[in-house]
C-alpha cells in the first residue's frame, strides 16, 4: 500500500483511503467543488474534487473507505490530491488496520503485561474486581485494546488507552518500590481503572470524538460510577476500600480546575495523579519530537500542554 | 426550659443541655479541669468543671444530654457556666427538638410544598423518579426532613437541607416563568435532587460533620451516582434525559474550582447553578443579619462567602 | 421587502439595505473592487462590487441606505451578493425599522410594564427619582426604548436595553417575593437604573459601538454619577439611601475584575448582581439556540460568556 | 510632655493621653477591669484599670483626652500602664497636635509646594479647576492638610494625604521631564486630584476609619464624581479633557482587581498609576525601616503590601 | 536612498534592501513563486518573485543585502513589490546603518550620559565593577551600543538596549532625589546592569531573535551570573553588597510570574523594578502613538503589554 | 539517654538537651520567668524557669547544650518541663548526633548509593563534573551529608538533603527505564545537582534557617551559578550541554510562580521537576502519617503542601 507519509509531488495515486471529512464549497468564480480529508495510519491529506459532476466521481460518504485516483500537487507548501476518479471501496479491497493511527507497541503484548500485574494483586476483592473488567469481560477487553486515550493530544491512536494505562500502572509500580508506605494493591487497581471512563467519553475510531455523555458527564465521573456498579456485585467488598478506590479515580486529575471534583487526599491518590501527569507529558514530548532528527535542537515553539516553548535535547 | 440565648451573668442554672464537646485540661497551676461546650437550639455555651473529682460530678460523654447545675459568669466578654453538679439525663427529662438549631419554617409544611411541585411535573419518567425518592421512600423522607445543608455556613440546622432544596426549586420555578425556553420538568427535578448527596456527605445531628465518604467523594458525585442507580430501575427512562439530569446535578456548583467536574452546558444547568448560588447567598446574609436590630447599619466586617465587608440595609 | 435571512443562491435581488461597512480592495490580479457589508434586521450579507467604475455604480457612504441590484452567489459556504447597480436610497423608499435587529417584544408594551413596576414603588423619594428619568423625561424614554444593551453579546438590538432592564427588574421582583428581608423599593429602583449608563457608553444604532466616554469611564460610573446628579435635585432624599442606591449600581457586575469598583456589600446589591447575571446568561443561550431546531442536540462548541461548550436540551 | 515612645518599665506616669479604645473585661477570677489603649503622636500604650470602682477613677469616654496617673510595668515583653487615677482632661491641659501621628514634614510648607506646582499649570480650565479646590476653598485646604491617606498602611497620619499627594505629583513632574510626550498639565492635575475622595472615604482623626460612604462607594468614585461636579461649574471646560481627567482618577489603582473600574488607557493614566504605586511602596518601606538602626540587616518578615519578606539594605 | 516608508503604489523601484525573510510557495494554479520580506530602517515590505526561473533572478539568501528592480502594487490595502530583477548587492553599494531600525537618539551621546552617571558613583568597588564593563571593555561597549532590548516589543531597535538602560537609570536617579533613604550607588549600578544579560539572550541584528541560551536560561539569570563572575575578580568587594546587587538584578521583573526568581526584598530592588516597568510602558506607548497625528484620538484597540485598549490623549 | 518523645507527666528529669529557643517573660502577677524550647532528635519540649534568679540557675545561651533538672508537668494537653536547675553542659557530656532530627536511613549508605549512580554515568564531562562535587571535595561531602533539605516542611532533618537528592535521583532512574528517549546522563546529573544550592540557602544545624543569601538569591540561582563555575574549570565541557544542565536546575520547581525563572523546556527538565515534586509530596505524607497508628483513618485536616484535607489509607 502507498502510505500518505511517503507521497511526493507529481505522483499519480491509485489507492484506497479512509474519508475522514467531506465538505462542498464554491470557488471565487462560483464553481462548485469538494473538499476532502483522506486518512491512513501515517497521516492525513487534503484532497479536492474540482469536477464533482464529472464521470468517474461516484457516491460516497464521510467515514467510507474510498478508492481514489488522482495527482499529488503542492499548494502553499503542503501536498494536496487532485482527485480524478473516486468510488466507495469494497470490503476486501482494504485492511482497516492500515487506516488508523496505531500504537507503536503490540496491543496483545501490552494487554499481557497488564494481566501480569493483575495477577500480582493480592487483595482478593480488588483482584476480583479487576477480573470482572479485564479478564472475564471479553467485549470490554476488545474495546479497551482498540480505544484511544484522547481526541487530539497524547495517546490519540488505536491502543492509546491501553498504552497509557499500562504506562501509568508501571510508574505506580515504581513508586511502590520507592515508597513502601503506599498500598500497592489499591494504587495499581486505581491505575488500571483510572481512565476506563474514556471508553464512554470518546467514540470509537475512526470518529474518535467526544460523545454526548463525554461532554455532559466526563470520563472521571462515568468511570467512577462504572467501578461503583461492579463493586456492588461483590458483597464482601469493604465499604471503606471502595470509597478509597473511587476517590483515587475521581481525584486523578489532581486539581479541581482540571475536572477532578476532589483533590487527592490519600497517598495513593496523590501518587496516581502524578503518574498520570508524568505519562501524559512524556508521551506528549515523545510525539512532538517524533519527527525531529537526532541532534536537531531547533526550538519547536509553544506547546500548550507543557505551557512552554520546547526543544529536543542535544545528545 | 431556660434557653442558652436568654441566660444572664449571675444566674444559677439547673437545666438539661446537649454536651457538644468535652476536653480535659490543666490550669497554669497544674490543676485538672474540664472544658465543655453545651448546646441547645438557641446557641452554645462554654462551661467549666473546675472540680472534676468532687461529688456530684457523674460520668457522661460527648453527645450525651446532661443535667447541669451551675452559675453563669462572664469571662472576657462572653458568658461561661461554672458547673457544680452534672449527670447524664434520662430520656423523658428532655425534648430532643429543643437542642438542635432548627429551621424557622415547619418541615412538614415545606415538604408539602415540595410534594405539590412534584405533582406538577408532567414528564412521566421524571415524576416516577421523583416519587421513588420523595414520595415512596419513607426512610428517605424522614432523613431529608431532619438533615442540614451544611456543617457551618448557611442552612446548617435541622430542616436546612429541605429548606434550601425548596428555596432553590422555587427560584427555578420563577426562572421558568420568565424564560419559557427552559425545560421546566428537567429543571425542577434537578433542583430537587441537586443536594441529596448531602445525606451522605454530612452525618446526622447532633454531630453534623463531614463523613469519610463526604470527604473522599463529595455530595455532588454521590448524589449523581444515587440518581443514576434509581434511573436504572426505570427501563423506559430516556438515556439522553438521564445524562442531562445527571449533568445538571454534577454542574450545580457552576465552576470547576468549586468542585463541579463539569461546567454547566445546558440552559437548565446554568439556571440551577444560579438558583443554588442565589439561595445560598441570601440565606447567608439572612443569618448574618438575624440578630442585628432593624435600622442598625454598622458594618459587620468581612464575610467569607460574600468575599466582602457587609452591612444591613437602612430602611 | 426581501429580507436577508431568506435570500437563496441564484436569486436576483433588487432591494434597499443599510450599508454597515465599506472598504476598497484589490484582487490578486491587481484589479480594484469594493467590499460591502449589507444589513437588515434579519442579519448581514457580504457584497462585492467587482466593477466599481462601471455605469450604475453611484456614490454612497457607510451607514447610507442603498438601493442595490445584484445576484446572490455562494462562496465557501456563505452567500454573497454580486452587485451590479447601486445608488443611495431616498427617504420614503425604506422603513428604518426594517434595517436594525430589534427586540422580539414590543417596546411600548415593555415600557408599560416598567411603568407599572414604578407605580408599585412606595418610597416617595425613590418614586420621585424614577419619575424624573422614566416618566417625565420624554427624550430619555425615547432613547431608552431604542438603545441596545451591548455591542455584540446578548441584547445587542434595538430595544435591547429596555428588554434587559425589564428582565432584570422582574427577576428582582421574584427575589423579593422569596426573600422578604430584601428592601423591595431599593432593589427595584436599582434594577431599573443599573444600566442607564449604557445610553452614554454605546452610540445609537446603526453604529452601536463604544463611545469615547464609554471606553474612558464606562457605563457603571457614568450611570452612578447621573443618578447622583438627579438625586441632588431632590433635597429630601436621605443621604444613606442615596449611597445605598449608588452602591447597588456600582457593584452590579459583582466582581472587581468585571469592572465594579466595589463588591456587593448589601443584600440588594447581591441580589441585583445575580439578576443581571442570570438575565444576561439566559438571553445569551436563547440567542445561541435561536436558530437551532427543536430536538437538535448537536454541540455548538465553546461559548465565551458561559465559558463552556454548550448545546440545546433534548425535549 | 512625656511621650509614650520614651516610657520605661518602673516609671510612675502623670500625663494627659488620648484614649483611643476602651473596653470592660473580667479576669479569670471574675473581677471586672478596664482595657484601655492610650495614644500620643509617638505611639500607643496598653493600659489597665484593675480597680475601676475605686476612688480616683472618674468618668470618661473613648476619644476623650484623659489625665492618668499610673505605673509602667512590662507584660510578655510589652509595656503596660497600671492606672491608679484617671479623669477627663480640660482643654488647655493638652495640645491636640501632640496626640496624633503627624507627617515628619511641615504641612504648610508642603501645601506651598503644591501651590507652586498649580501656578505652573498653563491650561486655563485645568488651572481654574485646581483653584476651585486648592486655592479658593479654605475649608477644603484645612481638611486636606489634616487628613491621612490611609487607615493603617502607608501615610496613615495627620498630613499624610497631603504628603502622599505631593509625592505623587512630584514623581509625575519627573516623568514629564523624561517623557515629553506626556501632557504635563493633565497629568499634574490628575495627580493632585487622584486621592481627594479620601476626604470622604476616611473619617477625620482621631477616628481615621472607613466611613459608610467609603465602604459603599470608595474614594475613587467619590473623587471622580466630585471633580465632575466642579467641572460642570466651568462651562468652557472641554468635554474630552474632562473625560480624560476623570479617567486618570478612575484608573489610578492600575488594575480592576485593585478597585479601578477601568484600566489606564491614556499615557497620563499609566504614568499616574505608577507614581501612586511608587510613592505608596517607598513610604511603606520607609515606615517599616523607620525604627531599624543603620547597618541592621535583619529580615523583618513578610510585608503584605510588598508581598515579600523585606530587610533594610546594608550601607 | 528610497526608503520603504515613502514608497507609493505604481512606482518602479531600483534599490538595495535587506532580505529579512524568504520562502518558496505555489499558487492555486500550481505555479511556483517566492515570498520575500524586504527591510530597511523605516519598515518592511512584502515582495513576490512571480517568475523565479526567469532571467535576471540571481541567487541570494536570507539576510543578504539584495539589489531589486520591481513595481510597487497594492494588495488588500497593503503595498507589495512585484520583483522583476534581483541580485546580491556588493559591499559598497549600501550603508548597513540604513537597513536596521535605530534609536532616534545618538548612541554615543547616550553612552556619554551613562559614563557621566558612572563617574558620579562614589562607592569604590561598585565604580570598579561598572568600569570593568562599561569603561574598560571596548568590545562590551560596542555590543552594548548596537544591541536591541527586545525582539518585538518596546526598544526593539539598534541602540535600544542602551536607550532603555539609560532611561531606567535616569528614573532611578529621580527616585533617589525624592526618596533619600535609597542607596544611590547600589540602585544606579543595578540599573545599569539590569539588562546586560540581553546581550546573550538576543542575537545581534539583523536577526535579533532569542538565542538557545536565551530560551534555556534567560537574561535575568545570565546577567546575574555575569556580574557575579566579575565581582569575584574584585577581592575587596563586600559579600553582602554583592548579594544585594545580584538580588536587584534577579528581582527586576518584580513578580515571580514575570520570570524573576525572587520578589524585590530591598528598597532598591523595588525601585528598580518600577523604573524598568515605567520605562517599558512609556516607550511602548510612544512607539504605539508614533505614527498617530497630534489631535487624533481614535482608539487603537487592545495593547497586550498595557492589557487595555489605548488611545492618544487629546491636546 | 532519656529522649523527649518518651517523657511522661510526673517524671523527674536529669538530662542534657539542646536549647533551641530562650525568651524572658513576665507573669500576669508581674513575676519574671524564662521560656525555653528544648530539643533532641525525637522532638521538642516547652520548658519554664519560674525562678530565674534562684540558686542552681546558671548562665547559658540559645543553641547551648544544657544540663537540666526538673519535673514534667502537663499544661493544656501538652507536656512542659518545670526547670529547677540548669547549667551549660561540657563537651563529652553529650553526643551531638542525639540532639538533631536525623534521617531514618544511614547517611553513609545513602551516599554510597549516590556514588554508585555517579559511577554509572557515561558522559565523561558530566562524570567529571559530578566527581568535582561529590567525590573529590571532602568538605562538600561532609556538608552534603549533614544538611537538611528544608526549614520546616519535608526532609527538614540531618541527612535530609542527601535523602531527598537520592530519592529524586532514583525516581529519575525509574523514568529513564520507562522513557528511553530521556538522556539518562543529563537527567541523573541534574537530579544530583538540583538542590545543592540549599547548602547556601539554609544555615547548618541546629539553626537550620534561611540565610541572607538564601532570601536574596535562593537555592535555585545559587546552585545554578555554582555548577556554572565548576563547568568553566572543564574546558572541554560542551556549551550546549552546560546550558541544558543549568536549565534543568533552574526549571526544577516547574512553574514561574514557584520560583523557577524558566518553565521546563527539555524532556529532562520536565522529568526532573516531576521527580522533585513526587519525592517532596510522598515524604510530606510520610512525615504527616508517621505517628498515626496503622488502621487509624481519622482525617488530619488541611495540609498546606497538598492543598487538601488528608488521611491515612485503610489497610
Amino acid at each position: 500500500m502507498k502510505y500518505i507519509e511517503i507521497l511526493r509531488e507529481g505522483e499519480r495515486v491509485n489507492e484506497v483511503y479512509l474519508c475522514k471529512h467531506r465538505q462542498s464549497a464554491v470557488t471565487k468564480n462560483g464553481k462548485a467543488y469538494e473538499n476532502l480529508i483522506l486518512q491512513d495510519k501515517t497521516g492525513t491529506l487534503d484532497a479536492k474534487i474540482w469536477e464533482p459532476d464529472s464521470q468517474g466521481i461516484d457516491d460516497f460518504e464521510r467515514f467510507d473507505y474510498i478508492s481514489v485516483t488522482g495527482d499529488v500537487t503542492s499548494f502553499q507548501g503542503a501536498l494536496q490530491l487532485n482527485v480524478k476518479r473516486v468510488r466507495k471501496a469494497q470490503p476486501g479491497e482494504y485492511e482497516p488496520g492500515d487506516y488508523l493511527p496505531v500504537s507503536s507497541r503490540d496491543v496483545d503484548e501490552m494487554y499481557g503485561e497488564l494481566k501480569d500485574i493483575i495477577s500480582s494483586v493480592e487483595t482478593p476483592c480488588l483482584k476480583m474486581l479487576l477480573s470482572k473488567f479485564f479478564l472475564e469481560d471479553k467485549e470490554f477487553e476488545k474495546r479497551f485494546k482498540f480505544h484511544s486515550a484522547a481526541k487530539t493530544v497524547h495517546h490519540g491512536f488505536v491502543g492509546g488507552l491501553l498504552e497509557h494505562t499500562l504506562g501509568v500502572t508501571k510508574l505506580c509500580e515504581a513508586f511502590c518500590r520507592q515508597y513502601p508506605m503506599l498500598n500497592r494493591d489499591l494504587l495499581l487497581s486505581a491505575a488500571m481503572f483510572h481512565d476506563i471512563g474514556k471508553l464512554e467519553e470518546l467514540s470509537v475510531f475512526p470518529e474518535n470524538d467526544y460523545t454526548d455523555d463525554g461532554q455532559l458527564l466526563g470520563h472521571i465521573v462515568m468511570g467512577t460510577e462504572w467501578v461503583g456498579e461492579k463493586i456492588r456485585e461483590i458483597p464482601e467488598f469493604p465499604k471503606k476500600l471502595a470509597s478509597e478506590l473511587k476517590h483515587c479515580i475521581l481525584a486523578h486529575h489532581g486539581e479541581l480546575e482540571y475536572g477532578s471534583p476532589k483533590k487527592p487526599a490519600l497517598m495513593e491518590a496523590v501518587a496516581l495523579s502524578f503518574a498520570d501527569n508524568v505519562d501524559a507529558k512524556m508521551e506528549t514530548l515523545k510525539e512532538a519530537f517524533a519527527s525531529i532528527p537526532e541532534g536537531n535542537t531547533e526550538w519547536l515553539g509553544y506547546n500548550r500542554l507543557l505551557e512552554s516553548n520546547i526543544r529536543k535535547t542535544s545528545r
